[in-house]
């Protein structure tokens, strides 16, 4: 990814203020973006007979046509799009196709194309010759003060006798010998569905969020809104980015495993949890200075993830103290989904807050005097997402749960949704 | 990445004892490997007209032709093939496309499919149902002792004025508080040209390569041969793998610099350079416990890493002690490219070593004294490279210098190389 490093170049035809994104390949000069949150696309493939575009919600709400020039280059101007992190790629003749232009993502189960519309905030409109400069990076831009950083842990599970991958951000000052007896609460933070442990590192930019408000840089004008409360002060922290799917070592083909609807089933999140608190904790305790205990543990994630958190978090109160769910699909018990050949939908039981995840909030008093934050997250745009968000919500808070619910103003099921939750979760943690 | 963890699909009609490739995303059955190096290849694309596959050297030379079936499906068997990894992607009707099933590398300027074929020495051939099973890991596979990792670092560089991202492997223990004041040597280490600074820690498999010499397993049969030289342990040690390519930060245009082409001649590498010694080494000897002295510090590279490598490091003997060179497509001056539209060629000049790179190599006797290391390493299918590299290495010797040179038998300008050149390479550092 580069960093707003693209000056314009006026010779392109039709391009105007519009500048490369960031998550261009270098040598790629389409996509641009513009300061308002437009984007052009172009795709070269003479023989094909129809391209359309497709991406994720906040860029488009389904296929929009690409139209051919005479050198067989296919083009589209769409928006204003939502700031922040979209995945992309081409229907070229009913099959999906990533832009050559693009560094890919993974999402969908697959490697994906994806573009980073820049928040206009951040952008000095005023420079004619510099529309993207940083004048004020956005708050999940890096900036130069001291860093934290992500490392990539390889480590042999014994729940699924395979190696996983996850990433470690460590706070700034971790690797001073000044703090080598310093120890740190730990964040596990998890990805959405058909998307793997590279995604809050790269679509989320969980570092540089992290890095921000862990020692902030001077707020200026509206920027301030995304820096948390005021109050307490980030507390320099652990996160842990591991994989969403995990199969039982001797149990079922991988094949059947590895489609990643079928995790939404119980058997999945129930490997999951044994990798985390069997597994993957048990590591991360050995490995880094962590304070090992429930209080100084955090759990957190987006969509699949959230599920999962719910899940695991909410049942393993003897471990995590904190918990946060962005995007969360549904509450409660998982779906089974009906035996084919009926529907494939999976059947959403309704929440009861006396008797789901094995009753932990049937004694409200005990449940709130462990939990120090119980945390939802959702976009505005996500609607019906949002309307059992806060009907389960409700129900919570009328079984004596004091649950916090934080709105993205504007987003969908998208990772601006997921860096904003972030933003205003973690800044909450470990302040007991 | 997955690692040897796809069981056989005998229904898939025609695979066979293939099994999933490594490189895979998790859902995508093709492109499948057999133990004996061959490949099946799939592609959906029913509007298709015509579909090669292409891809580097050691895969294909040159691109083969793909054959349609009833259902629009592509399919090609090919091979065997060299070990390792090898870039790919799809000509369909002139257009290069990745294969959806695999995930993406960034070679060629872009993001690129790869294929990891076994080693057959790893493979147990005589268990019928898990013809893949890693019996004996190789010497670039994860295995369970003490584990380095990679970490990510973002750092502003003063010379290019922007962000640049660079990874860091640290050895086993070097987190452990136990050695929170032990210091280590650093090796920098480059990508070829059209790679990213992602590109030894993906393709390359540093840290499984540095991790099993620096704690070996226990070496069986055949495999010893590739653990370096007996005698003396290898050193822990960092490895810094930043980007190849730089631009000064307020001369030329990025798209002008951008070009991979172009950073073959001197501004690039002299850019890169200033980099290297004024931005990156004062960084990491900043933040990491680095021996920061030129007895502790080493150089290499690969391609166009390794004459980068040759240009930065033997002008800076004040700062390295070691320098190595992967697959150096030419020694002495940075050809020149003359102007268009003659061709494009870059014109070579012939090496003189008493006067190329500052004239470093005319006092042997010095030379000899200050640099531990010149290491040569190339694949013998790198014909005319190698040709080239014995003949400049005679020169060498003729000169009082005391190179030494490494051959990776039947491998082309291939990652398999590299892994090699690395192995060979890496246990011969800070040993004086």
């Amino acid at each position: 990814m580069t960093f707003y490093d693209s000056p314009i170049n006026e010779s392109l035809p039709g391009a105007g203020q519009a500048v490369r994104a960031v998550t261009n390949v270098p040598s790629a000069e389409y996509p641009r973006v513009y300061a308002d949150g437009r984007a052009i696309f172009q795709l070269r493939m003479p023989s094909a007979k129809s391209v359309q575009l497709e991406g994720g919600q906040g860029l488009c709400q389904g296929p929009i046509p690409m139209v051919k020039n005479a050198e067989g280059v296919w083009n589209l101007t769409i928006g204003p799009s939502a700031t922040g992190f979209h995945y992309y790629w081409f229907n070229v003749d009913g099959v999906a196709i990533n832009d050559p232009g693009s560094e890919t993502f993974f999402g969908y189960g697959r490697e994906t194309s994806g573009i980073e519309i820049p928040d206009p905030m951040t952008i000095d409109t005023d420079l004619p010759n510099v529309p993207l400069d940083p004048v004020n990076p956005a708050f999940y831009d890096p900036h130069d003060g001291p860093q934290g950083h992500l490392e990539e842990r390889w480590y042999l599970s014994r729940t699924t006798g395979k190696w996983r991958r996850s990433f470690v951000y460590k706070p700034a000052g971790y690797d001073e010998i000044a703090n080598s007896n310093t120890r740190y609460p730990v964040l596990y933070l998890q990805h959405g569905a058909g998307e793997d442990e590279t995604g809050w590192g790269r679509q989320g930019r969980v570092n540089f969020i992290l890095d921000n408000h862990i020692n902030p840089r001077p707020a200026r004008g509206l920027f301030a809104m995304f820096r948390g409360p005021a109050g307490p002060k980030t507390r320099p922290m652990i996160v842990v980015m591991d994989n969403d799917y995990a199969t039982y070592a001797k149990q079922g083909s991988n094949s059947e495993d590895r489609d990643p609807s079928s995790h939404y089933l119980s058997p999945g999140i129930e490997a999951f949890g044994s990798v985390v608190i069997n597994d993957l904790i048990p590591m991360i305790d050995h490995t880094y200075r962590t304070i090992a205990d429930r209080e100084h543990r955090a759990m957190a994630g987006l969509s699949l993830g959230a599920m999962e958190t719910m899940a695991v978090a909410l049942t393993h109160l003897d471990t995590f103290a904190y918990i946060g769910a962005f995007s969360l699909p549904f509450f409660g018990k998982i779906p089974s989904r009906p035996p084919k050949p009926q529907s494939s939908r999976p059947v959403f039981p309704l929440f009861d807050p006396k008797t789901a995840y094995e009753g932990v909030f049937a004694d409200a008093a005990n449940f709130n005097q462990k939990v120090h934050l119980l945390w939802f997250g959702a976009g505005t745009a996500e609607v019906r997402l949002n309307n059992d968000l806060r009907h389960n919500i409700a129900k919570l808070t009328a079984q004596g749960i004091k649950p916090v619910l934080y709105q993205s103003p504007g987003t969908a099921h998208e990772w601006l949704t997921w860096r904003r939750c972030l933003s205003d979760f973690a800044p909450r943690l470990f302040q007991s």
